[in-house]
């Protein structure tokens, strides 16, 4: 018998050898439907496999990230059978779960109508219906070609494998697929689902393989569930940057120019001009020093830091490469070991000590064109990135100010409440070779870090395999609207670097020293923090950051001489105001206005004039009602300087 | 009997064939013994040139541009030859009037002490001594070749000559060159000379090629003027940005980015943050729109703005220029075809022009690694550029606009003073095919621009085959320090590139139009800009751009309290304002600051705290006396806000 301890420290008696699918039904009838996979000794496990010592067992449902990825991968094995049993000349590609939902890729000639969407979804509710059982079987690999031979990519997937692999298939029904799992046990226990869109992607992510079709979906438990969530889609998709960012003229992109490479256009410029005027103020207040360095270097900087080992594929490279008789260059990917020059100036000492640098700086990532989106993924962009030189007692203090900065800047434009946080360590097999240092080095900077984290009662989880090359590092998650999370700022320790770009100073005893470094980010890279700001303020954005702020709306032609004066004064207070003395309807402009998310709206009309006033409106149609110009202007100067939300 | 025109309007009639010279004698003796070349008909010509038609003639000496540099092009013959003379194995590269004196490039396989220096020098009086005539011939290419058969490097130029062409040679003594002229008739002519520098150059400046040394000189014709240029040049030197720079710590460089590639370390940084804020809010105010717009892009885009046919060497590329299958970016050089995309974004009409676009820009110019000079020639640099974009009718009113913001900005930082203007136009022959577009479309641009900058009277030379290669051009010209002129502000019109990018309006009559394009920066490049303020002021900055603006002085520890206090006032007040609480005495801390160039120095010692003043000095020396903080503070906030200059 086994001893088998449930959430809680619950022990309970089962034979060796007893799947976990009966560990749940023996646990509860209850559990066993709603199970989707499980933790074993905190590893995933699928419901079929058996338990062979004792352990700690966790049965995860859909209200589990990993049980709703089962969940949610079931049901795309759902959907390739409903592929192939509609058309059986269709090739399988790949079909995962994801975020929010999954996908599957096909190799089909003919295009996803909504009209062919629906059908296959009409398959997949009869499949669901038909309540198949769902086993798994391993084969060796000879075999498990045989198996696939009708499946091209299947066939180039299991040849990736090692040799002496065995390689495990998921049958329901009619349809078998090469997959690692887990899967819930049974077609039946799926629920409300829906078929979302239908794109292109490469094979494998490369632009030089076949272009598939993919399919994204969506499933819930409960049609309940799925309807909320639809709704949710549908406000989200409003919120979009990548519609709602070019309608409201903040940015575009344009073929010839390339894909990942978006062009600010005079609103979008304007905002994160301010967001770094702001950023760079405020760490100039909190004592950093403004750096600007070179967004290209030689080859060899890239040797010294490791980014020519570890990171290449991901650079821009101008020149031959492996030719080294001749000057080759590399577009930046990080700044570190730039930023690191202003430090090796001159020689420094333990009273130098920390020293805070920062930059508002542009990186390059040479990612592939089908991974590009809007301002989220891209080749380009800027980033306040700094990087603090300090004694080993300066650490815990120095990351506290990190830590605090980050949470004001993210607080101050509303992210903060929708971000968590990741202690992201190496994979101590890094089995990549991945990452750079000894276990031990790793040991005792991973040791340091949670410390501090927990000095600082930081509520984290923790993520295995997310550390950079050089250290460990706390990530800022940020979920957006669409519920997709990013890590929108990184604050790293980083015990390796220093000493390898011969960084030092002189101890009070005398003695040269390596210095510890952190590596921080104080907002997210520029061009993502607009786009989360499109969403988070549907374009409403708060009046500091609008680039818009006010426009001045004479009522009548009698009003435009009064109105121009008010614009003037607007304009000298530093308002970024604008007159519309277009011969329009005054409804309409107010609905233009109103559309473009122009935070205040002052109407000026006979009685205006009359009394010397401005009748306030905000774009929101609330009315303010009349006050003078310089009572309008002090209140949004307040409001400016406080950076107030609404 | 011909009639030859002199300045003035005199008419002198001289018999068909006589020469320059001759013609000198005839005028005066002064006049001959001063002649070093003539402009006949506005073109410069040889003083042994005979004169065959009515003409126009002036006759140049020292005092003139053109006079000068065949005064110094004459000692650089001299310098080859006393080097011949003395190392009859070094072979003849080239050797050049430059526009402070001259340089000779030598093939030699020993280094240039400054005691050969001397020796050379000692040669070149006694060769001025023996007074040489120097005398013209030409020969065919053939005979030219064997002339010159012991001299490679002549040998290959005369190869690179026409095969037509009858190649030109001047003698003095047992002495011959290879020369297009103009000399001086004799070497006694020649007065002071000093010979300057050694240093290495490749061969045509190309790095593949040989590394030859060149040695560079002056001459004055008379001793007091080279006494004096050599008393500016050691003033010059000490205010050398690229080593006053790097002393104040505004940059440096390093081997393993490359050269070229300038760090701004903090207070550089700062410095140039402070211009680039001013200028982005200058613009602001002048209606200018902010862009951000990537700083690569496909070579497609290239190939329509033309760039990649007429500057592609000068382009950082990445990826294969020729395999057409796959992406290839290349590094930004100029900004034009970037911040058109903003115009494209949506239709316009004649009512959306001007359009006048900024941005803050960093361009890319891939220049051999011998070129590179500290802030000065670099291979990635940031510069306000702006594209206006207009009807015709608006050409002149936003040429004056660009135009007086171009003044405003150099005066304000007190360069204007040293620049001069520069009409650059085509060459109609464009033998390099360097231009687009037709004679007609140039000469209507040339005439439109004329135009304009007579109206304005501007007072301008003209350069022929300076242009763009889309369009003539305004160059603002700044002499440095040492003399030497650069372009530091252009404003250019361009009626080519609007209709290539598809550019257009909607004007009145509901036709669609192409517009004008302008062109233009506010102020040079910024790290050009900050070599020339470092020198300028030998970095003694106006108080609104000085990195550090003041620094507190406690006279002793009983004082360190009150000081503190005054840091955080001036602190709290927005100026950038530390305290040197070291245990050194005042005289020495006084000194390093004053070294350092910090505006001001506010001394606190018992008197002030009893008094609640502080005692301040200026980085001069000069005391102003005790006044309350609160004063000071007053009283440097004009000096900033006026950014005011000593």
């Amino acid at each position: 018998m086994l001893n088998i301890t449930l959430p809680g420290g619950v022990i309970r008696e089962v034979e060796n050898g007893t799947t976990l699918d009966a560990l749940c039904r023996d646990i509860s009838m209850g559990l066993y439907r709603n199970a989707c996979c499980a933790y074993v000794n905190g590893k995933v496990a699928d419901l079929r496999d058996a338990l062979t010592e004792d352990c700690e067992v966790a049965i995860l449902t859909f209200d589990d990230l990993d049980g709703r990825k089962a969940y949610w991968h079931t049901v795309s094995h759902v959907m390739a059978q409903a592929v192939k049993r509609l058309y059986p000349e269709v090739k399988l590609a790949i079909g995962p779960s994801i975020d929010e939902g999954f996908y599957y890729d096909f190799d089909a000639d003919f295009s996803i109508t909504p009209e062919v969407l629906e059908q296959i979804e009409g398959e997949m509710k009869k499949i669901i219906k038909e309540g198949l059982e769902i086993t798994r079987f391993t084969l060796p690999r000879e075999e498990a070609l045989a198996k696939m031979a009708d499946e091209p990519y299947k066939v180039e997937l299991i040849n990736d494998l090692p040799a002496d692999a065995s390689i495990s298939f998921y049958t329901q029904g009619e349809f078998t697929d090469l997959c690692a799992g887990p899967h819930l046990t049974d077609t039946g226990r799926l629920k409300a689902i829906k078929l979302l869109s239908a794109t292109g992607a490469y094979w494998r992510g490369d632009s030089n393989r076949k272009m598939l079709t993919r399919i994204y979906g969506i499933a819930f438990p409960k049609a309940s569930l799925l309807e909320e969530h639809l709704v949710r889609l549908e406000e989200a998709k409003k919120r979009d940057h990548n519609k709602l960012g070019r309608e409201l003229e903040l940015f575009t992109t344009v073929d010839v120019i390339g894909q990942g490479l978006p062009i600010l256009l005079p609103k979008g410029a304007r905002m994160v001009q301010l967001m770094q005027r702001w950023i760079e103020d405020e760490e100039q207040k909190r004592g950093y020093l403004l750096t600007k360095t070179p967004l290209m270097a030689k080859r060899e900087l890239f040797k010294i830091s490791g980014h020519w080992d570890h990171y290449r594929d991901g650079m821009f490279i101008m020149g031959d490469p492996d030719d080294e008789e001749r000057e080759c260059f590399a577009l930046r990917p990080m700044t570190c070991p730039f930023q690191y020059q202003a430090y090796l100036n001159r020689a420094r000492s333990y009273r130098d000590l920390p020293m805070r640098l920062g930059e508002t700086s542009t990186l390059f990532r040479n990612e592939d064109s089908g991974e590009m989106h809007g301002l989220i993924r891209v080749r380009q962009f800027t980033i306040s990135e700094g990087h603090l030189v300090l004694r080993p007692d300066q650490l815990e203090e120095e990351f506290k100010g990190c830590l605090e900065l980050a949470k004001y800047c993210l607080d101050t434009v509303g992210m903060l409440e929708n971000c968590t946080f990741r202690f992201s360590q190496w994979d101590p097999e890094n089995p990549k070779n991945k990452y750079e240092g000894t276990a031990e080095q790793w040991n005792e900077a991973q040791a340091v870090m949670k410390k501090i984290l927990d000095n600082l009662g930081v509520e984290y989880s923790i993520g295995i395999d997310e550390a950079a090359f050089y250290g460990p590092k706390l990530d800022i998650q940020y979920k957006n609207v669409f519920g997709k999370e990013d890590t929108i700022v990184t604050i790293q320790i980083d015990m390796l670097l220093a000493e390898k770009f011969g960084m030092e100073y002189t101890d009070a005893d005398g003695q040269k020293k390596t210095p510890y470094i952190i590596h921080r980010t104080s907002l997210g890279c520029y061009e993502r923090t607009l786009a989360y700001l499109i969403e988070r303020f549907a374009g409403a954005f708060p009046l500091w950051l609008a680039p818009d702020q006010v426009v001045v709306l004479p009522v009548t032609d009698r009003a435009h001489e009064y109105a121009k004066g008010v614009e003037q004064q607007l304009k000298a207070a530093g308002l970024r105001a604008e007159g519309d003395y277009r011969s329009e309807k005054l409804g309409y402009k107010i609905r233009e206005h109103q559309l473009k998310k122009v935070p205040y709206m002052l109407v000026v009309g006979d009685r205006d004039i009359e009394n010397g006033t401005v009748s306030v409106r905000t774009r929101t149609g609330e009315d303010l009602g009349a006050m003078t110009a310089e009572e309008f202007i002090a209140k949004a100067l307040v409001e400016i300087a406080t950076k107030k939300r609404d």
